[in-house]
């Protein structure tokens, strides 16, 4: 069984991220949890680049994105995201990204991004392809580390 | 049977709303919910202010949002949002927003809103309390609009 | 003498462009005028991409900004931007931002733009090239539109 | 001579704070300085919270604000912001914001703030105050810190 490599990544909500009614403007976090998939990824994506260049791979778009808010966050809080990839499937992967603070899970969000290459018909469109087990495997903590 | 008013926005995608991907930064797609559902809410807040200020209700949050990426969109593309309310529950309700150009589906989003008054033992928090039928009914064409 | 041709860009205050103060924040002003100034030049660089790539240039980077901001706005004013070319320099020009509602200025800004071409030396950053008569005229209103 | 205290604050660019060119859309600068002036302000505003409340001030508004930019930064980039109070006049002051990324500077900006109270004719506006010697004060360094 591999576990999960998790990448974490603090924010303290800054006056310009909140609306009207003092709290962060939602679409904020998204802007958070994209930042919390590059830490995750980026790694990853420096240590297999070669594979990825051979695949013609530009990137990890969005195929789809959610969030639940069960906390509201102000001015000068923080937020503790905890983020890592949930599910493999053969073109897509769901990242998962919780905001905690205090021990209190604020929010939780989900991404599900692909591998995409520029498509055959369509230049301008990005196409998934099926994930390779080796970026899949870098994702995941190696026994080295768990011990 | 009922119809649900449907409220639409254009949105012409800017230079600032794409990241180096030459795309829409989908956080931004996030921020054009949030605005037409202002643009499909704030009629009805108007007409029953009164109702909703004996309810001490001060707004709308978000309990959720998702979001489905079908084409993505660039510099200068413009993209018509249709949103209407597709479920109401006893005390939240599910607005879609769906965006189109040229006939074709973009983006499909979801956003789950409640009506909140201050929490009692959290006055920074705030509460759902039950949809007044009067609010739900305001989202509805009546038969006069119909005909 | 020629008179700057003028390009006017409406925005209405969202939710999610105001503070907790209930105001616009400030770096939102910068949002508008970047997409004012593209307002302003797209329809030129369209009309000179050939001259334009011939002299190699990427873009219109910003050499500088600023913002005097007179009256605050809030969600659901409108303020009506009118943009153009105030000074021409051998490398740089000047376009002046005013943002007006109902006869009243709220607020001018300039932006410092040059034409830009990949460094000789360093091709990660941009050069300023001598900006071609050709397209300081077309910011200009011709005698036909005039009359 | 009293020194200026001088706040820090680095930001690391991500992906999303950039635009189809890969460079820093330069609205979020302002978006840094406005954040990094927060850093300066608000431990002042803390030890001088009864006396600001006195004088009824609601907040510190910009007059104006303003950057040149001289080395774009890109995704992955550092920038160590540098921020103090530059000048005190009778209504207003200077903060100055330096962008800096190993010993070379990237861009320096100034926002001009004031202390604002209710306006009394105008209500849903903001009044410049004179500024309290004791607030100005809060932003030197005492000779205690200095030794």
């Amino acid at each position: 069984m591999s576990v999960p490599r998790v990448s974490t990544r603090e924010v303290t909500v800054q006056w310009g991220d909140c609306d009207p009614a003092g709290i962060v403007f939602y679409p904020n976090y998204f802007t958070w949890f994209d930042a919390a998939a590059h830490a995750l990824i980026d790694p990853v994506w420096e240590s297999k680049r070669a594979l990825l260049q051979t695949l013609q791979v530009m990137g990890c778009p969005l195929a789809g994105a959610s969030a639940q808010f069960l906390r509201p966050s102000r001015k000068g809080e923080k937020i503790m995201f905890r983020s890592f990839v949930e599910t493999w499937e053969p073109k897509r992967f769901v990242i998962v990204h919780e905001g905690h603070r205090d021990g209190e899970i604020l929010l939780a969000g989900r991404e599900i991004r692909f591998l995409g290459r520029p498509h055959l018909q369509h230049p301008q469109r990005l196409q998934a392809i099926d994930i390779p087990a080796e970026f899949i495997e870098a994702f995941a903590i190696t026994s080295n580390e768990v011990t």
